[in-house]
């Protein structure tokens, strides 16, 4: 089995190391080929180690970061300033060989601007995007694009995007030959602002990309297009308007029906078939698939959600050695190089 | 009681006099002040009022409209080749003096369009905007513009905005002094594009409004503010991945445990609970709250969903009579006057 190194910024995140050591340490025993390079302060650190079964511990080191990176600092202020902070750190051991990817649940606006900065976007590419992937309804899966890195984008960015896209598509959900839309305010060609239209225009003319028109935002979850590509703005909207929606019809349904003076046999039927909902709803649920995936860069970054519980942790990490063992970042490279002529 | 006479685009949407008409008898029913005219092809519309109360029919007239423009047409064409459709003589009732407001479910670009064209903007507005009012979690209600008029937005026209969804919250909702914010994609001051950081610096000098700053999209169903500010497209964006969640939601719950082999009482209590969780959810569900209002013209446009059943276009007959009834535009016109110094 082939090793796998990752370097997760310990620190970063509304809980820190109460939620990232766990979820470290849960990883390592599900994933015998995992080795964890752990970011940050090892008085933090260490006392939420001490109980760890040794044999784990060979497969985990912890690397020593002065500071934190807070969750409210201003992105280029805190960049400047990110000299021996847990998640510069982290991203610098990636660029050392010493890592394949790193995790982090921290200040969204500097890991990109850092992971840009340290990492260095691929040959080819201008932008990195952020890009998560949300289940369907089809039982399916679909991959969205850019949620935030870039909040404007010329018609060529985007295009970039939709053949990042579809590498995903193919090689982490598995689709073969995958569907591209943008997404835009109406399906007839003439819709929308201009950098759409001028995308448009070159995925048309890229063969080997399935694009298949323009999508509305209320087709994000019926499974229409395996790779959905807008700006980091609409994005950021698309993906913030979904989770809020379903958080309310979440919390609408767990407390439904609370207060009633049914008796046990009432009670116990509702519970069962408020369990059985909440399941079924629950694949919507954003824990479940915490980790956007920063791509176009040497090297693989998953952002985590600030508020991520020690399961979407942990699903975040399983991102990051998924997007590893599929040699993600070497892929988007060829794909880009061979499809779309390079701008600047 | 003051008469209210309202003209309808009998022909427009995607199911036509099938749901308008019966949808305009049940109006005339509930509210006796209301008179309608109501604008299509004859032949189609007269046999739909055979049966009808001959009282009734003493507040309905049918205006002759030769032509229909189709849901699909292209807007700039559609508006062109106009003159004599449902939707422009619905218009032109308005300009004429003989209706106070109109409702359409027809080709929404086109209907902007011609209601800018026909109708003309108020002193002191640069753009109409399209507006709605969305249930909030905490049972109250949020005005939600630009929703698609003005795809592409500048600084000064957000802050009209502003002002315009401020009047509507006062007038249509009924809350005083109601609380502004603009969608973006952070907090901070500093975060997302442009005009919405020009926004913010003319709403801050505007001690009228009542100006929060900026909130996120997963905010919007939370009941942080009363009124949000967006541009056209994010608008669109935003409400279309609203509605796309709370279907795929509905649906999942309409079919959650359908197949099973439960006895006679299991299947009595769960279809009691669906019931039930419906009508929590119902609020959200958009055909409940049909009806996207455009504003900021010399005269009320209420535009419904193109798909919208009989309630739902009563619906937005009900949101027409309730413009009116507050004198929107006129207090619109003040307000903004009031306010913002003009721009040109």
């Amino acid at each position: 089995m082939r090793r796998l190194t990752l370097a997760l910024d310990a620190m970063g995140g509304d809980f820190g190391p109460a939620v990232t050591v766990p979820a470290a340490l849960q990883a390592l025993v599900s994933y015998p080929q995992l080795e964890l390079l752990l970011v940050g302060n090892p008085a933090a650190l260490n006392p939420l180690l001490v109980k760890t079964d040794s044999v784990l511990l060979e497969r985990l080191t912890v690397i020593p970061a002065e500071s934190v990176i807070t969750s409210d600092a201003k992105p280029s202020q805190a960049i400047r300033a990110s000299r021996g902070t847990s998640m510069r750190v982290a991203l610098e051991l990636i660029k050392d060989g010493r890592a394949q990817a790193c995790v982090s649940a921290g200040n969204t606006g500097a890991l990109m601007g850092l992971a840009k900065l340290v990492l260095k976007p691929l040959d080819g590419i201008e932008r990195p995007a952020l890009m998560v992937v949300l289940p369907h309804q089809k039982q399916g899966k679909t991959v969205v694009l850019d949620l935030g890195a870039n909040v404007a984008c010329d018609g060529a960015m985007l295009a970039q995007f939709a053949v990042m896209g579809a590498v995903m598509a193919e090689h982490i959900v598995g689709v073969t030959n995958p569907s591209v839309a943008l997404l835009n305010i109406g399906e007839e060609e003439t819709k929308g602002l201009d950098p759409i239209q001028q995308a448009a225009a070159l995925l048309r003319d890229v063969p080997s990309i399935n694009y298949i028109g323009y999508l509305e935002a209320n087709e994000l979850l019926t499974g229409k297009t395996d790779v959905l590509v807008c700006d980091g703005f609409v994005g950021n909207v698309t993906l913030k308007t979904m989770e809020g929606v379903i958080r309310v019809f979440l919390s609408l349904l767990k407390s439904s029906g609370e207060s009633g003076k049914q008796g046990w046999l009432m009670q116990w039927v509702k519970r069962w078939m408020k369990r059985r909902l909440m399941r079924q709803f629950g694949q919507l649920n954003p824990d479940q698939y915490n980790g956007a995936c920063l791509i176009g860069l040497r090297g693989t970054v998953i952002k985590s959600h600030g508020a991520a519980n020690q399961r979407a942790f942990t699903a975040a990490i399983e991102q990051a050695m998924q997007a590893v063992e599929r040699q993600i970042p070497e892929r988007i490279a060829a794909r880009l190089d061979a499809v779309l002529p390079k701008s600047d």
